[in-house]
């Protein structure tokens, strides 16, 4: 590791210093010159500094994450508490509302407010979510539906139908199928024209259309017990379904199960979520680069563990850590932003902030 | 609290959506567009995003730092460890190197490095130092000093008078006057031009010409024990004093205490610290706003505690932390920049790119 660094020291030194300053005029990702067309919002849960930072540090110093210029730093607080939960959390974010933690798409009021995605449907954009949970759960409900409680997975299940949204792709199949009311909500999506997958391949073989990809009967498992490439796969696959479009989309895709590691004090658990959230992140990037009119934003809801990086190798991956916490802690959590409009994520935000400019920018009403 | 939310949330309804985007494209700090002629870098020791939001939670959400739109990410690592101590992290911030741990000013082959601050005064620019610590300590010695201890204090004092450093303000007046080889280095600076000042009252006392201001015989006590506005009315004497010259001027100013908090894991020492550094943060962002040719940068050296925020209320502005360790930690810390040029600092950089930038802002050679 030394030697990188003297040879650094050693170019630092011969380095003309000019060019890259006047480089900074034409920056690529200048993104206060136009609006973007598609966005692509990307939450990794319960990811903050730290375990970017753990995951930078596994990967060598590779990370896609760390390609991003634009940097803002978001408060997380909630209604209800300082420290939020992932109800709330993704409340802010994809309804621009504080709201009690536990509670989903609406106010503390009980009264439901419509989401982001929903007001892109609304304007005729095409509209996808990618997870690694269930698809009822509290990140990706917020975007879909209006409840009291993050527990009510089969009114969040039935809410899907009710929203005119494109491609949903992760697990959580029993809330559709396996019901108190005995309804086949699966049944129901193909009526509503879906496409239903419960395999990878099954959904990979879909070209056209909406998806509707529920690829496990519960959560599913994590990237090291087996889910493979499926967040990645899933993300190529919904880029592809939702770029059609010619008026834009807009997409949410969550490395849901950083978060779980987190809850676990578990650092192998954390740092191999967030590598496979990355390559995701890669994905949506090399995407954002070719096209031109998308804007990328990759943040958390909330930080989880009150981690801390202790130790580390960058020519090993070596990675250590400490925990404060085995629940969720209030410290705000970094936002990256890529592509045009990229420039207005900035300074300390509020998360909700996230909502407001996002709407901003696609020129959506409520 | 509540009250609040749902305010807020009613305007971002009614709020026109338009102007805010259009805004943006004027921004005052659009940095890019020259080169500043001077730099205001603020050093919170230890001072990571937790710390910072634990200040901004007590201050109830008005904090200077959380008025700067440009953010970064800097990683701290040094060239012997992924935990840098104060004198690498400094000599990376000053010379643009990475050293080991315990070393100032120089490799980890002992070779001398020339700081920003030397480099600055070669040019013909005024240059300062304010700092809440003995002024031979690590960060404010990696601006004037090369040794291979960051303990050799008294060598560190020695080496203030072959640096033509026109302010310096701060403790450990013992180091310059009650020294193992019995030299009385303040007759020393008086022959150098120096107004010597050993009281506040005698600082703000002197209107023109060099200052060496050792208002304490060690280290100054803390802001909450009688140290009161010492870093505040320093931090403006230093800007009187060194805007008089038309070549500009590169000053650093530390909030030094803030990593003894952290090291004590007492949240109280790192809040009222931050507080006392966030002042200062304040009056260079008044002086940059209406010089208009003044960049400010604030940043760390590294975090210190492996500090979580756990609880916090904004009406009281009571805030709760857990910490992971009671020395420093790995997790990269968040950098503020205002005014021209800051466009410059952004994404996840290098602790040396400070100094590769700063130098480049202001056309120095080594």
């Amino acid at each position: 590791m030394k030697k990188i660094y003297v040879f650094a020291a050693i170019l630092s030194l011969i380095a003309p210093s000019v060019p890259e300053l006047k480089a900074q005029k034409t920056a690529k990702d200048s993104g206060k010159e136009h609006l973007p067309k598609n966005i692509i919002l990307m939450i990794g849960d319960g990811m903050g500094l730290a375990q970017m930072y753990a995951a930078y540090t596994a990967s060598c110093g590779t990370l896609h994450m760390a390609e991003f210029n634009q940097i803002a730093l978001v408060k997380t607080l909630s209604a209800s508490d300082y420290i939020t939960d992932s109800g709330a959390g993704g409340t802010a974010i994809a309804c621009g509302i504080k709201t009690n933690n536990g509670m989903i798409g609406m106010g503390p009021d009980s009264i439901p407010v419509k989401s982001i995605l929903k007001m892109a449907e609304d304007k005729g954009l095409s509209t996808g979510l990618v997870v690694t949970c269930d698809v009822t759960h509290a990140t990706p409900a917020s975007f879909v539906a209006s409840v009291k409680s993050r527990k009510q997975a089969e009114d969040i299940a039935m809410q899907f139908l009710s929203t005119d949204i494109d491609v949903f792709i992760g697990g959580g199949r029993d809330a559709f199928v396996n019901r108190r009311d005995s309804l086949n909500l699966l049944d129901s999506l193909a009526k509503l024209n879906y496409t239903v997958a419960s395999t990878i391949p099954a959904m990979l073989n879909v070209n056209q259309g909406k998806l509707a990809a529920l690829l496990y009967p519960a959560h599913p498992p994590k990237f090291s017990e087996g889910r493979g490439d499926m967040l990645s796969l899933s993300t190529e696959k919904a880029l592809e379904l939702l770029s059609n479009n010619q008026k834009g989309f807009f997409m949410m895709v969550e490395g849901s199960q950083i978060d779980w590691g987190g809850h676990d004090n578990n650092l192998d658990y954390i740092v191999n979520e967030t590598l496979d959230f990355d390559k995701a992140v890669g994905i949506a990037l090399d995407f954002a680069r070719k096209n031109g009119e998308t804007l990328v934003i990759v943040t958390a809801d909330h930080e989880t563990g009150g981690l801390s990086n202790m130790e580390g190798n960058f020519e090993t991956g070596q990675t250590g850590g400490r925990f404060t916490t085995d629940d969720h802690s209030g410290v705000p959590v970094p936002l990256y932003a890529y592509g045009p409009g990229s420039g207005n994520f900035r300074g300390l935000m509020d998360n909700t902030d996230i909502f407001r400019l996002m709407r901003q920018l696609l020129n959506l009403s409520r």
